[in-house]
């Protein structure tokens, strides 16, 4: 069982097409608390200036991002969502922990506006200086699922945190 | 201008954690049309089947695949999708071409149902054996944004795939 895994592992490599800006916070501060859907800028690099024509015709996009400052998951991790008493232990696959087998994370933000290689968001939750890997416009044929359901322990957990933010318009659903 | 563009490039890397499985499909032919509504299977590495643990309990999921035969862009390419007469050139991220300085690529499939570490979904379009780079499960608040609106050159594109395809129910919003 243990040779069978012995799998040759197989390597591609992504690098940095831009960052994430918050206007006002500092570069990195892991005891800061960053609104998620304050105003962000992904700073796409000069060089791909071109690659962003027509990108400002799309309401919201999708961006993939490097959990730069989460250690890479070596093992397949469950956990009990939070530590919260009362859910049950789930898999990484299940929820959005940064410490995942390739540091992956998408976000689907609000686009407000272009200014030449700033894209202006909000909601995304992403660090400053979060290196972003990619960006696509959001198509709901494609990536918009009207009749998603999620497991019972994550309607708790999100009930909770309307709960604790004291209901904020924000966060009610469909943000 | 071109030596302020001269930054040190970063790099990260990304290993597959497993393979899109096609029924019946040939590991790999480029000649091929893949119904991308056909079932299709995740197959998810033995190594990680703990971090799948509840994983079946969202309706869908997001894929993070690699877009293994792309060649990676390494210039900001413009281009008239799908070569149609009428349609703007646009900048290859406000596309979904394969071919993308990070040969990243997204899907938001449903998951029909978890057999051990396969996951049999249907709704993505990707070639059998395209490698996983990781999944997460749909989660409405993070991923389904109601009121997106896309560029009129792509409802157009989607309106002649429709006439095109004899308007199939498999290609009705929301699908």
């Amino acid at each position: 069982m243990h040779a069978a895994n012995q799998v040759a592992k197989r390597w591609f490599r992504v690098t940095p097409i831009g960052r994430v800006r918050r206007p006002g916070a500092t570069e990195f501060d892991p005891g800061a608390y960053y609104d998620p859907f304050a105003e962000a800028a992904l700073e796409i690099q000069p060089r791909w200036a071109d690659a962003l024509t027509g990108f400002e015709d799309y309401s919201h996009l999708l961006v993939i991002f490097w959990f730069e400052r989460a250690r890479r998951a070596r093992k397949p991790r469950q956990q009990v969502p939070e530590g919260r008493e009362g859910l049950p232990e789930v898999g990484l696959f299940a929820t959005r922990t940064p410490r995942r087998p390739n540091s992956l994370g998408v976000s689907a933000p609000r686009l407000l506006r272009r200014e030449g290689c700033n894209l202006w968001v909000s909601g995304i939750d992403a660090w400053p200086g979060t290196p972003i890997l990619d960006i696509k416009g959001y198509a709901p044929r494609d990536d918009l699922r009207l009749d998603a359901t999620v497991p019972n322990w994550l309607e708790t957990l999100w009930a909770a945190h309307d709960e604790e933010r004291g209901g904020h318009e924000k966060m009610v659903w469909p943000s």
